[in-house]
């Protein structure tokens, strides 16, 4: 009999309970042992559960009790997540958590801990929920050298801007329909803004390239500024409009990191990736692109994933499993690179005709065109050109009109 | 330093050899140790190669060398693998291999030696290639009851398929093609007739399940008969036609388990992989449907999958894997079923009136229908009933019409 604590029940915390509790056999089908929930720290009252006798509100209990050898935190948010599984992990308990913030801020210095006290500190459902994606990623890959990472990395913008293409809607109304479903918070900041991804671009970077990778070293937009028109323009184009995470290995061994709204192709699996599901794309050198899909929140999927780190720390009481990276350095990440690419771009301009001529100048050899007299309006796919180039050729459009811009993913 | 050998030099033991000998690096990073090809098993000479020193035609030697401590079988076929690899694991010997023949007709044998043995028996690469999904499928949702496993095995017969809708070729150009392209074998029948895919959903629906499933308890149907009009028809029924396999759990604890041309509604993101692409669609009771998708051949992608799994050996030398199921029993894959479904049905006769008042006294209620005097045809989408339903009302229609059926898949 193995105890655990669970640290935090809310929506994933009860979820993680329920599945200890009313599936006992699946822990003895994955483990060939029977695990006890000794604790649920939460400073909330639960006396109508039938489990209520496990819960208190002393983290000094379970973080004393040597009976204790897996902790789940469940909590979400840097404070005090990031106290509590530091000092877990130094009182020789593994840990497993969702908490990507926690993750993506701290885990090097966690995993470094884990690595010193001999346990372990896992974290699959901090990327995708339920669907798996790190373990593939770190196991299955092992032979590989993975050459780039992507994604749609959170359900709600996913959500709204598949609602904005496929029913004409507003950003406003959709994301108004996406907090009645309760796919976002009441306050969505940090999906719009690109926050929630942008954590997890961290995540999935760190662990495909073996160095640390920080939020503020990605280069995040959000898809406030989004517009109708330009997810229309995605479809007229041959693209879906997608809130895409992405890290790149560039060839001195630095990587790109970036969070942006991006045009990406029909042809590209990841364009049908609709609603609040999620996909991660990973490319390995040997293998090629190789995708992984499905929900990417929610109690159930989130808490099973959960539950599946649980079995596997059982498994690996006293032996580590293999999970570490390094510090990053000055420059690792480095999103000024001048990489080859074609970009959507949409000009318009009370003075047409000037538009039109400095178009044709210096972009003459777009592949695909758009122009709106009536509206003023040119819309073009570049061509495959070096981005500093694209930069100076617009520079010279910038002066006379509006410009927006958009990555693209073929 | 761990001492490895290599059953077969082909394609896929070609491409393992030359991964641990250029990529070194990899092993370290895995598992901390070098590895060291000792012996390569094959008959024919290879003078040529800078590793030839490695070569014997002598497994005896391998088998008795207590150093050799994993063992890679790339063979493929029956025998001599079989022996070869039973022989491995009674020695003491981890073993590793692609080949889905073995492993569906032989691995419930197989992995009970092993687990006697207190070594490891890995297959990751006989199903999908360099696509991580059986140990996800097991590891990451190990705290699922899993309820269905399905999926796009084949690319040479997704390929061909795809060509049909696309390119409108007929079945022959297309597997001419296939072959020229080296997607297909001189000998394409296992591919063609559905074997291919049947051994693999075999895998795939014992993992999930915890039983043995042996390929002669699988209903399998290749696309030797599927024409280009059956794929037409799947496109103007807003479906994709794919070679599915497919197992699913019943509330008796029996499983289906099949192999058919199946319509693939468009809403589902399987519907969209295309060409050689594979993709395996499991869903759990807690995490819903997650996907995992990519090349599904090739020797690069299938030799890391198998140098994977070395890795995996090397870390787990004296500690077996939890990877175990148990026999099945008598009635056990049970495709008698009567489940409610749809199908799409095409009927035509040269007494068309007859076949038009038949249709519309039993399938009036279809909800999609194409009507084609011309032809003589009726095509439709039948009301959502049960087989035997179905079957009984088809009856009727065979008397004067030559009737052609898919399942489909929403």
């Amino acid at each position: 009999m193995i105890q655990v604590a669970i640290l935090g029940h809310g929506v994933v915390g009860s979820g993680v309970a329920e599945i200890l509790i009313h599936h006992g056999e699946r822990a003895q089908r994955a483990v060939k042992t029977d695990l006890n929930i000794k604790y649920i720290l939460d400073l909330r009252e639960f006396d109508h559960l039938p489990y209520r006798e496990k819960f208190t509100k002393d983290f000094e209990q379970i973080v004393n009790d040597p009976e204790v050898r897996v902790v789940a935190e469940v909590m979400g948010g840097l404070h005090p997540a990031y106290d509590f599984v530091k000092r877990c992990l130094l009182a020789g308990k593994s840990v497993v958590t969702s908490n990507k913030e926690l993750v993506a801020a701290k885990g090097a210095e966690l995993i470094r801990i884990a690595a010193q006290k001999n346990v372990n500190f896992l974290f699959e459902a901090s990327v995708g929920g339920g669907i798996p994606i790190l373990r593939p990623m770190v196991q299955c890959l092992a032979a590989n050298d993975i050459t780039e990472v992507c994604g749609i990395l959170n359900g709600t913008t996913n959500f709204i801007l598949n609602k904005m293409v496929v029913e004409n809607m507003d950003f406003d109304k959709a994301l108004q329909l996406a907090q009645q479903n309760g796919y976002a918070e009441k306050d969505p900041t940090a999906d719009i803004e690109g926050h929630d991804a942008c954590r997890k671009i961290c995540i999935l970077a760190t662990l495909a390239f073996g160095r640390h990778v920080f939020p503020e070293q990605v280069d995040t937009h959000g898809i406030a500024s989004v517009t109708k028109e330009d997810a229309e323009a995605a479809d007229r184009f041959g693209f879906a409009l997608k809130l895409i995470g992405r890290a790149a290995k560039l060839p001195d061994g630095t990587i790109t990191a970036s969070v942006r709204p991006t045009f990406v192709s029909r042809e590209r699996i990841l364009s049908g990736v609709d609603g609040v599901f999620n996909a991660v794309s990973v490319t390995g050198d040997e293998t090629g692109e190789v995708l992984f899909y499905g929900k990417g929140a929610g109690k159930e999927a989130t808490a099973s994933a959960v539950v599946a780190d649980i079995f596997d720390c059982v498994k690996h009481l006293d032996s580590r499993k293999y999970l570490f990276w390094e510090e990053g350095y000055e420059g690792y990440v480095n999103n000024q690179t001048d990489e080859e690419g074609q970009w959507y771009v949409r000009a318009s301009s009370p003075r047409y005709s000037d538009l039109l001529a400095r178009f044709e100048e210096q972009f003459g050899n777009a592949p695909t065109v758009f122009k709106n007299e009536y509206r003023g309006e040119i819309e073009w796919l570049t061509a495959r050109e070096k981005a500093s180039v694209i930069r100076e050729k617009l520079a010279s459009l910038q002066d006379i009109s509006t410009v927006k811009i958009f990555d693209t993913m073929f």
